[in-house]
């Protein structure tokens, strides 16, 4: 949420006003979030920018930075900025993206997602996915770099444009577990697949239990959305990742 | 919900008062059930009892019935009072049982829910479910019988007290459709999974998210949870089952 493609961030970046940036960052601390999206989008291309939202929100709390770009040069400095190991989000198979962003993982500790798409853009068979998730798992096992830090992500469609699409996500998500011993996490942004549609919410969390169930341990979601976490939660106790108690939506 | 294990049916029986019988049966068939399932339970061992039931149930609405016994003497005289073809649910596959299910099942043109289990009763392991619905999926196709009036059920185990037992129903879900092409349906009675649980309706309704994801095409369960089917429809939205339209959680 820490995102210049919403206007109090964007505000907030222009005006180097670091409130904003600091209250989602207590927000969504408080609420679980493992990593903290921040994300510079196109109001500046300076590292130096992505550098500064980073300070402000590790001044406030210590939750690691997933550090949100696609662009080398700014991931090159903000990892730097990082006080814990971030993780970087994203790179595709493609080599002259994959290559750096494998170095700067090595060299930093940090992780990666990896979307399993290459330079022609995204799959739309569950196959042409595994494809390019086997590039990305095959470079980082040659590195050297352990798998936990690792996430392939089958890429998110809108249901409401692509129907086809979870299935062949699905399907992916399945076969990703299978790349490597012991498996690469599988991860997803979530939104995606309800945009444009009207009940963005159950179609979030509805998507996100059915991605759980095939094998997905890690997503890019709203933290704040309680409904949304209640439904992760009781999906990760059916898969038997965390042990039941009948208090287990209270526990952080 | 036309069972003698609720009270108010139990005493409606033992009256002969129909009124509740055909109330609960007017409510569910609004709500969208395909089948409305009618148990007799330990009430009387009188077929006529059952047939009573069934009688009263139909006098008021068209949906087929769901006839819920084990006991072949009580099915062989209720699937004579059903006027349309019904679901008989259920058998295993132990063949004392399943032998009279598929007989009755192919004089009667009704559907049969087997369940994956034996004489020795349920079944740890995925691979022992998939084992007892073999042998029912095998002797449905030697009696010529379609496959899409078998109904094959991995069985729900308690998440509370056998957490290890959603992922072995899921594998075994995945696996049942292969037994046959085309598949048989999966189904699940759903509400075993939150026995004794706290957060029995979210429970319910995200395993059934992820039973969909695995498979299941149909479940016995409450028709009047509005939150469950709201989430059934959205899961069979994404499994490409039913056309996006954005108003989908208004039809019927």
């Amino acid at each position: 949420r820490i995102n210049t493609g919403f206007k109090d961030i964007k505000q907030a970046v222009l005006d180097k006003n670091p409130a904003p940036l600091q209250e989602w960052a207590k927000k969504q601390t408080e609420a679980g979030a493992t990593y903290l999206d921040v994300n510079l989008g196109a109001v500046s291309g300076k590292p130096e920018d992505m550098c500064w939202m980073i300070e402000q929100v590790q001044s406030v709390v210590e939750t690691p930075i997933s550090i949100d770009t696609n662009k080398v040069a700014i991931l090159k400095e903000a990892v730097k900025a990082c006080k814990k190991p971030p993780l970087l989000n994203s790179t595709t198979s493609a080599k002259e993206k994959l290559d750096p962003f494998i170095e700067i993982a090595s060299t930093h500790n940090a992780s990666v997602i990896g979307l399993a798409m290459d330079e022609s853009g995204s799959a739309k068979e569950a196959s042409k996915r595994v494809e390019c998730a086997g590039v990305i798992a095959a470079a980082w096992m040659d590195a050297g770099l352990p798998m936990d830090r690792l996430f392939l992500d089958p890429i998110v469609m809108p249901l409401k444009f692509m129907q086809d699409q979870t299935k062949e996500f699905m399907d992916a998500a399945r076969q990703f577990q299978m790349l490597a011993d012991p498996a690469p996490n599988v991860s997803c942004g979530l939104s995606n697949v309800s945009s444009k549609a009207t009940e963005k919410k159950l179609i979030n969390r509805t998507f996100l239990v059915m991605a759980i169930a095939c094998g997905v341990n890690a997503t890019i979601c709203d933290v704040l959305d309680a409904d949304l976490i209640a439904a992760m939660r009781t999906a990760e106790l059916l898969m038997n990742r965390e042990i039941y108690a009948d208090s287990y939506l209270e526990k952080k």
